[in-house]
């Protein structure tokens, strides 16, 4: 253990919820800075803070450069992460290991969740009289914190999504005599962030996505039918792309009979684009089927988005620079500045205000009826992928010759 | 309509069955050969042979460098693809249908089926004492033609999943603690080699996949619970691979009631994944997820191997060249000449030999348990892909601080 003082702080840092393709780009940016800063003890919670609580330390100041390059092209999180929630004595026992590990800065990668956690050990540092600086690092697939502009993991979820939508609109129009309907389903907790961004290759009617539906917006079954339908009568084929938690008017989950509950008290739902696939089937007596790509869609090193890559080591090179400025309690935004050309900056907000809040999309980024993106979403979401989804030749380009 | 005789026929090309990455190149290579080789009239089924007997065509030699090069890097089958089974009186009306567009060349790019369809219509030539010459171009994802060293379609879908696949070892081992295992399905009929292909970025053990369920060989629940529960009890997570055709040891398809058949006689079966991940979740009592990836992994254009789409324009080539050469009812086939360095070249074959014909996993390609694939298979496919699956650092990489 490297001994510190008041003047040396060592620092501490972990990755906590679902990996993202980046987040070890923002692993390495926090260690980086930090050596550079001259933190002599940089040491990696292994398996978050459900890690940390066990003991479960690595000195990631030790390893050497070659290893951290690799990191930044390795996805998912490196040092392993957990889904735990701090139980009262917790945030105490933090303490008592920073204190035994001369650790005076802690860095915490992740969302809503992970935010809630850092600022409960901040407070327990101040409780303690213990000088622990606490700085959170942005990141979620899902795009929904709160204050930051977006979220580190959310760029390259969106590049994978919308070159895979471009692709299926293909596939599904090549198959139309076969199976003319495709359903894709995707993450997003209780936010549209990733279904919008399926369409960041659409351009026009009769690219994919064809219709979006996005949980801030109920539907009941009799309108995906009605819509699909008129789709599937005008142009022959159908892409729709689901939300895994898209909600019936009544707000029960569609398709889904489980009530499965993390330890944040969120539900886990599955089973909307299987459901309505055999409703769909059923209705219009043509074969629609789905695609669930899952986790496969987070965790894409090949689909990363090098714009995300780039931010996701930025935001924790900043958290060190908060640190070593004295900030506390506080988590790095992602600030932009304009759209064209791109350029973002970064920030600080307070914990508090990230922690357990969610940013849904706002109506301005759907259009009117609210199932498919609108021109100020292009604007917003087409810099964070990085490259535009390339056009494509589709059937209908070929004129038909007459014989 | 371009005028024809016997020393200047015209070409009809057609697409068919579930499209590829890469479909769309050997088209190019079937017109650019024609072209080359002073054909005027290359025309193509708009829907395959369901749309040529509707009398759908496209002037395909009326195309634009520019679209033709687009077209190579555009998937799925720009044509328009159908899944039709000939009626008695079908191959007679093409017959009519060449005959009207002064056709003497026809090449069909498909599977197993399309070979039966191509077979059918040399033979419907020969009877009625037209001077059609047939040949056809291997195509499919599922790589379970016979004769062909490999089919244009498998690389990219190998690709895809091989990157996918070890990342997904990646972001399972991240989330041990909250969801360790991890189910994976894929697609193949009756056939292993896509469900192979997941293991080719795979070092050793700790590497995902580390189970993988074929088609070829038969398996109980019990025994999967059995394998899942061991790899997790060592490693403390655990990737699986099941292909959507899996079947129990009465032959039944695992997790699946319901009996589907497409108009070939084959049948349809999904839900194998699912149904493992629920028994997995109630036998070890920790939460088994499933990524279905579908359709997207055989159409992606950004993940699509370089070997595969230079050979799908190289086939599409030869089957002009043989036309040329006044062969019919025969398919192209790939003939690999060595692994290292990887060359390959082109061959014939009968119709009659692939058509309806498949082609399993040999038992050299899978370890002696049948649930890992063997060094030959190694040595056999990582050519395909075009490139290895780089290495990523792994959480068991980096040492523990003991502190």
């Amino acid at each position: 253990v490297q001994q510190a003082n008041r003047s040396h702080p060592n620092l501490l840092v972990g990755q906590s919820g679902g990996p993202t393709a980046v987040i070890n780009s923002s692993l390495v940016g926090v260690v980086d800075a930090a050596v550079a800063a001259g933190v002599r003890g940089v040491y990696g919670m292994r398996g978050g803070i459900q890690g940390a609580l066990e003991g479960n330390l690595i000195d990631l100041g030790a390893q050497s450069p070659a290893v951290l390059a690799s990191l930044r092209q390795t996805p998912a999180a490196a040092l392993g992460s957990c889904r735990y929630k701090l139980r009262p004595d917790d945030p105490e026992r933090v303490i008592d290991i920073c204190r035994r590990h001369g650790v005076g800065y802690f860095v915490y990668i992740g969302g809503n969740d992970s935010a809630d956690t850092s600022h409960r050990i901040a407070q327990a540092a101040r409780d303690s009289d213990y000088d622990l600086r606490v700085v959170g690092v942005p990141k979620t697939i899902d795009n929904d914190l709160p204050i930051t502009d977006h979220c580190p993991g959310y760029g390259s979820i969106a590049r994978f999504l919308a070159f895979a939508t471009r692709d299926a609109g293909l596939d599904t129009e090549s198959m139309r005599r076969v199976d003319p309907i495709k359903l894709i389903e995707v993450q997003g907790r209780n936010a549209g962030w990733i279904a919008a961004a399926t369409a960041l290759g659409k351009r026009d009617d009769r690219d994919a996505p064809h219709v979006i539906y996005v949980p801030e917006r109920r539907v009941d079954l009799d309108t995906v039918l009605v819509d699909v339908e008129t789709i599937y009568r005008r142009i022959g084929f159908c892409v729709v792309v689901v939300s895994e938690t898209l909600r019936d008017v009544s707000g029960q989950p569609l398709g889904s009979d489980e009530a499965d509950v993390d330890s944040f008290g969120h539900r886990r739902v599955a089973g909307a684009a299987q459901f309505l696939a055999e409703r769909i089937t059923h209705h219009l007596g043509v074969r629609a089927r789905f695609d669930k790509p899952g986790t496969i869609a987070r965790m894409s090193m090949a689909m990363a988005s090098p714009v995300d890559l780039a931010e996701a080591y930025q935001v924790g090179r900043a958290a060190v620079t908060a640190l070593v400025r004295e900030e506390s309690d506080k988590m790095v935004t992602l600030v932009r500045e304009q759209d064209t050309p791109y350029t973002c900056t970064t920030g600080l907000a307070p914990l508090t205000d990230i922690a357990n809040s969610e940013k849904l999309l706002p109506d301005a980024f759907l259009s009117a009826d609210g199932r498919m993106i609108s021109d100020s979403f292009r604007a917003y979401a087409n810099p964070l992928i990085g490259e535009p989804v390339p056009g494509a030749m589709r059937l209908a380009d070929i004129p038909v010759h007459r014989g």
